[in-house]
């Protein structure tokens, strides 16, 4: 779940969140994860144990570079893993490779974010961990990229594939509920990306579960 | 002192600079402050009593913004400012504006960076608490700004002082020795800004000492 | 008058439009300039007697620079200034700088785009020629700054002159009619900077002489 | 042929290439483009009979973008294409999709430039009609990629036509003689892209018919 920077989810905010977030994912066994801000990474992975991904690294070596955040400082932080190439954090397509090849060098998980099947085959071609298809138009809405436009995720999932079957497929965008989480399932996707809908939920226990149950079904 | 992004100025490495940092700002009476990477705000802020500031907070408010840093989660996670514009990570000049303006509500210092001091006079019209002058040329290098172009430290108080004389004027880029920290003293300056002269010196106290019997002089 | 990317500005439209504009100016004895993009420039300057700006130069010296405008080559194409630090186009406050420097020698007028009164006072001490004021919120809008933000206009005119008393003031967004061009002179303005709402007109000539009138009245 | 931002480049001294060009190109029946700076776009392609391309358009539908060039801009002035993402100017990948999309509406040739194989693979997923592989860090050196690193010719026409066997790979940096383009051909190229080499050249022509001679062998 990318918390994003919501007045909400920081600090003790997000540590809340993360706190919700686990119980259900003892109580479910199902996998969730966790993007805070760069400030709260250190903090989640000390205090909760779910899997803590940082939101954004930069694509700079380490060295003389004031205000950027490198995978290995991430990884020292706590991350297991990094969003890259978020809708709200573009990166160009020579930075995604060198990221990429940064974040394996430190054992860390690599998810990219896509805006539609075709940029998903040509990030795939890169060899992701993950790839999150998010058609920018549906984030922070009220329909789920996997209602409104389901053919986004099945087309991601199936040229994913055919570049290279390793790399997974979530998708994102409008996710809610459980039943948005099932139909992305249904069309192919491992998983998803959530932001808004949970995270400022008034209840995150509650929409977790919901969300679960999607997931299990 | 700006810790960068150094493989030495990460986790344990940064805290190890700090605390050398808080032995010495307590010996000598001199002042000292910490810039680490995001990751690390946290950890210095509660284990240390150095000032922590950030290396950098985006220019948008809080909300659906992945990967960005606000000044008020940067408040939360226990920065007490912020860095503003260094040469490494520069912003457009309404952002400045607008961070700034963020910071004081928050507030949090800033110190805005400049590279000359004609930038330096029209920084300050945007009423920074401080505005520390580099020229890029000469950072992370061999010798000190107050050696080099000693006119661009003068200038620049010179020019502040005439836009807003609540503005003081810090000055960096190449700064190592109690020497450099003196002339620049001498010139105006109220502070100097460091990097990596000192981060990654071999023995971090002998050159805080340094530098600090400048300070004092 | 800014031309800005539309379908009907470029080539023969931005043409037909600063023909329009030419005959205005030289019928009413009111100064017009028109900034086309960059394809147009040379089609504008040998094709009509307007003074002719660029929309946009970047920060680079000349040379090994692909897909960057420089001011050397905007004046070869018969520019006789340009445009610096639109909202649709800002500028590092360190490249304003850098822009404005290059523009002076090559003998190019200079038209600094701000935001809000602040950040005017803080671009007059770059010593740009024209500071022109645009609120972004009311660009392309129904409302003109002279009217809904009158206060912006007179205290950026106040402000400039304090730190440059050369630098010339004028303002834009939402500026459509003769009456707001009157409503800003009599703020302080010395001209003000258009697109939209001329540019887009259905009869350009009609509407340049009631802005003409203004400017008269 | 990019011409970059070379003050021997602009205005009459692109003109002077481009006619050097074209003469060598009705000689010998090699084909030669010509890439110069937006300002000169309608110059080259009135007076020459070279194929024109942009060196760069903005990802930006038509409308109220200051500063921005457009496909359909670029198009009226005559250009036959555009040069996309070239090192001095990246694009993110989300942007590169949509501007090739625009370019294709527009009837205009794409030239993507990648840095090095895999991102090569990744930019043929997009489907343009030429990448042109340049290694950043021999761009404007002394010795040409398909000399110095053969195998980024090689394993990019390779993976690129894996992918999609429509995509035609040029590639580029440091190629100045016949040789190189020779070399390059060998690999696997349909041709190259360059820049310094050529357009410095004291004697164009001459070096022309050199690369010319290349292309033909």
């Amino acid at each position: 779940m990318n918390l994003k920077a919501y007045r909400q989810t920081r600090g003790e905010g997000s540590l809340a969140i993360a706190r919700a977030l686990e119980a259900v994912a003892v109580e479910t066994g199902v996998a969730f994860a966790v993007a805070p801000n760069a400030f709260d990474i250190r903090l989640l992975a000390t205090s909760t144990g779910l899997p803590v991904l940082a939101q954004h690294v930069d694509a700079v070596p380490e060295g003389g570079h004031t205000g950027h955040l490198t995978p290995e400082a991430a990884r020292e932080a706590g991350a297991v893993g990094s969003l890259v190439n978020h809708s709200e954090r573009r990166l160009q397509v020579a930075d995604i490779e060198h990221v990429l090849e940064r974040l394996r060098e430190c054992g860390l998980a690599s998810v990219v974010c896509t805006n539609n099947a075709r940029v998903s085959r040509a990030v795939a071609a890169l060899g992701p961990d993950f790839i999150a298809v998010e058609p920018p138009e549906l984030i922070g809405g009220d329909v789920s990229v996997s209602t409104a436009r389901p053919e986004v995720v099945s087309d991601s999932v199936r040229l994913v594939r055919q570049v290279d079957a390793h790399v997974r497929v979530l998708c994102g965008a409008g996710v809610k509920t459980g039943h948005d989480v099932r139909r992305a399932i249904e069309l192919g996707a491992e998983g998803v990306l959530l932001a808004s809908g949970v995270a400022l939920a008034r209840d995150v226990r509650a929409s977790a579960l919901d969300l679960a149950s999607g997931a299990r079904a």
